[in-house]
């Protein structure tokens, strides 16, 4: 049994923490970890993919086909995908193929997991 | 008496979220609001800025001064300035002159309201 990656959210405050989410204030972040995160930040810190991606979550199931995305942005279908690609690439949104469309969901637990880093843990 | 910014944290459910702190899995984001997180995001999203902020966040009292900062990430006093300039301007960091030395303090509610908008409401 894999466990699935919601799982690393279930865990106590004694799990060891994903690659991702050490939270800022724990220690300071190393090389390694700091050029991790900033691409995932690089990600995200673009309006038309935060558009895109409060649109899927949003959406029921946090789901939706590619054939809803471009009218609400009013772009392009190619720059609605090449910005759909760059949030697959970094692990933020999944993508499956279903009859003659792309269907885009949201990895929460991965939304969540760079959301923590920055929250202080205030109950230390 | 004007309330602090770590009031608008310390509401409940119900208190009106500021413009910052709109999660993505609530409603789709409008235009103005994509590209005033996007900016804030992008503050975040380098790897030296995120060292930055991580340092100055484990620091004792979440507050270091400018001349401790330099030599962990092994850049230049004027590269390490231009990174910090552009943390306070997203209102992530201030900044205060005392004596010779300017002291960066980490404005924690913001950096929260920021990880806020990533994490779905999962009480809902």
């Amino acid at each position: 049994m894999t466990p699935t990656p919601a799982a690393v959210l279930d865990g106590s405050e004694a799990a060891t923490p994903s690659p991702c989410c050490i939270p800022l204030f724990r220690k300071p972040l190393d090389d390694a970890e700091a050029d991790r995160l900033a691409a995932v930040f690089k990600a995200v810190a673009d309006p038309a993919r935060l558009r895109l991606l409060s649109l899927i979550a949003a959406h029921e199931g946090a789901e939706a086909c590619v054939c809803d995305l471009t009218e609400p942005l009013d772009l392009s279908q190619p720059t609605v995908s090449h910005h759909l690609k760059i949030l697959v690439d970094a692990g933020l949104l999944t993508r499956e193929k279903r009859g003659r469309w792309a269907y885009y969901a949201v990895v929460g637990p991965a939304l969540e997991e760079l959301g923590s880093v920055l929250v202080a843990n205030r109950a230390r």
